[in-house]
């Protein structure tokens, strides 16, 4: 069976070339004598490997060494708690800006551990916008504003780093890495691999050494950032980060991450194309807030959506079901999905809709 | 390069066959149209090989619906504290048999979370023996007692499940399905993938129905084991799992657990048989409490240890540098360490004591 063109929202496509590259070296890694699943975590090759990886991290991003690159587990889950528990400390308030049902879920957890609040919310609408930084109501107490920079489900997406004065803390599962980040703005930024930069099974934080320093003691050793900020813990999830270092060698290979982001625009931009061309195609996502990573958009009714999915899937476009809490269909354009592949969407887009429209 | 034999403690050495279909996969896994790592965690296929492997767990262990399978992340550390977490609640006590150095990791997250006491500890004599059930000092109010099945610094192991009242929690990370478990005794096992079953990301929990039924309300979501036995919560470690079944597939074509455990016994045998054949290398562990997964020992002088490891290196035989609390040689012979690799270690143990003995 050949490959298809894959629009999944998470996990996400990746590159043919680290794919390859993967399989080439399943056997045997480097000078190991064996994959590099089975060598030590502490081995000469595992640690240049890490090493490597954070260097790609910091080229891409200009990120400095006040800054520390971390390789998680348990995804934004556990991230949703864990960012909580080491900044929600008493006397101080976590600030939440809700814009989609992760948003909601980090806040949700963040209310075992402290004083969290919503300051804005898009629920009214059914997230399809994010509400302006300006009109947020954050306190005067808050140690940081969590934001989730990209939404999947309803494919609405910051369109820029905000500018307040306390330091952001960030989900950028779904968007990290498809365009340049502001680091100034922010304290801590995590995110799952799956979409954008690898398989899952890694989550990958960046935390600013002075955030560190706010961290109280008695936590849990592993859910304690500075367990992992200061050496090597435990065994981390060798195989994802070996593949995430391979997807960012390949996103250097396109260029700066403002190339990515271009690249990104233009390929989200011939689906919304698509959408505005006609009343046939309904977006979810108000244009002020539209994602480049995922478009969600409904049709004129449920029995249409179908069989747009079933046809698609007839063309080899597979993974467009949206999510069941906005329905219709959702094209995820992580950085990896290919723009001949968007073509093709876009195209089956148009065709569908003169058939049908 | 072609593989060596390889003796890593952990990631450990997987079977050939497994690593060859993971390559022959890489691009297309089935009838996805692209790898399994970038298709959904709720697709029909990754759906189908969760349900595999779990029926592979319960085929092995012979283990019945009233035990749950939890595919989680972040290592035995983090179960360290999650088992606390959900089991420790205010007015019974955790009780810790601490036989090495993550026993005693575990004993110490737990007292963040509640009564958390050392009911047998090997410590005095370098963690050379298991302490005997008969004179562990349990608790009447333990809600549980907490072992480390294998401790793969010392070298020791459990002989038995140990015959007590109250249901154990076990790490069985570093010896996890290389011999049968009498499930009756416990009451949640769990183990990191990367010894015996897998690479590292992923770590298999098991817990009984009735145990999961203590665990308090207002836990955080992805730190309640019940989050995770009532539905898949959130992304799983994909290509991990994936990995553990083919593991697990190979497993049963070697046979029953039983026959795992024989030549698990065999395999150790060889290398015993060198350390008692003279003077020339000392084990560390009490001949009672020997561990068929990690063999370790020591030489007459530090000298010849760094002669032994570079000429085990010449010969193609690696990892087989103790852990640092211990020194010397260890020499980890996983379920898939071919017994090839450990006849030639032996081989080579005995010609190089004649050499230098």
């Amino acid at each position: 069976m050949d490959r298809l063109f894959n629009f999944s929202a998470g996990p996400g496509t990746l590159p043919v070339d680290v794919l390859e590259e993967a399989r080439e070296e399943m056997l045997v890694y480097k000078d190991a004598g064996a994959s590099i699943m089975e060598i030590s975590h502490r081995s000469p090759q595992y640690t240049a490997l890490a090493e490597t990886t954070r260097q790609h991290f910091r080229d891409l991003l200009g990120m400095g060494e006040e800054w520390h690159i971390l390789f998680l587990q348990g995804g934004a889950s556990l991230q949703f708690y864990q960012t909580a528990l080491n900044f929600l400390t008493p006397g101080v308030t976590g600030d939440y800006v809700v814009t989609g049902a992760w948003a909601e879920k980090a806040l949700a957890e963040a209310t075992l551990v402290g004083q969290a609040r919503a300051v804005a919310s898009s629920a009214e609408t059914g997230h399809d916008h994010i509400p302006a930084a300006g009109a947020w109501d954050i306190s005067d107490r808050a140690a940081y504003v969590h934001i989730t920079s990209n939404n999947t489900i309803y494919g609405t997406q910051f369109q820029d780093d905000p500018i307040i004065d306390v330091p952001l803390v960030c989900d950028a599962s779904s968007d990290f890495l498809s365009r340049p980040i502001d680091l100034e703005r922010y304290g801590l930024i995590y995110a799952g691999a799956q979409k954008n930069i690898g398989p899952a099974g890694v989550t990958v934080v960046l935390v600013k050494d002075e955030f560190l320093k706010r961290i109280p003691d008695g936590l849990p050793t592993v859910l304690d950032y500075r367990t992992h900020a200061s050496k090597l813990f435990h065994t981390p999830p060798v195989f994802s980060v070996y593949m995430v270092e391979k997807v960012l060698r390949w996103i250097k290979s396109c260029g700066s991450l403002a190339d990515m982001k271009r690249r990104n625009d233009e390929k989200a931009a011939l689906i919304y194309e698509q959408i505005d061309a006609s009343e046939f195609y309904r977006g979810h996502a108000r244009a002020s807030a539209r994602s480049n990573m995922n478009v969600t958009f409904n049709l004129p009714s449920a029995a249409l959506e179908s069989a747009f999915l079933k046809e698609a899937g007839d063309h080899g476009l597979v993974a467009l079901k949206g999510h069941r809490s906005v329905g219709g269909i959702r094209a995820s354009l992580y950085n990896a999905c290919p723009r001949e592949g968007v073509e093709a969407l876009a195209s089956f887009m148009q065709d569908f809709s003169e058939r049908h429209g």
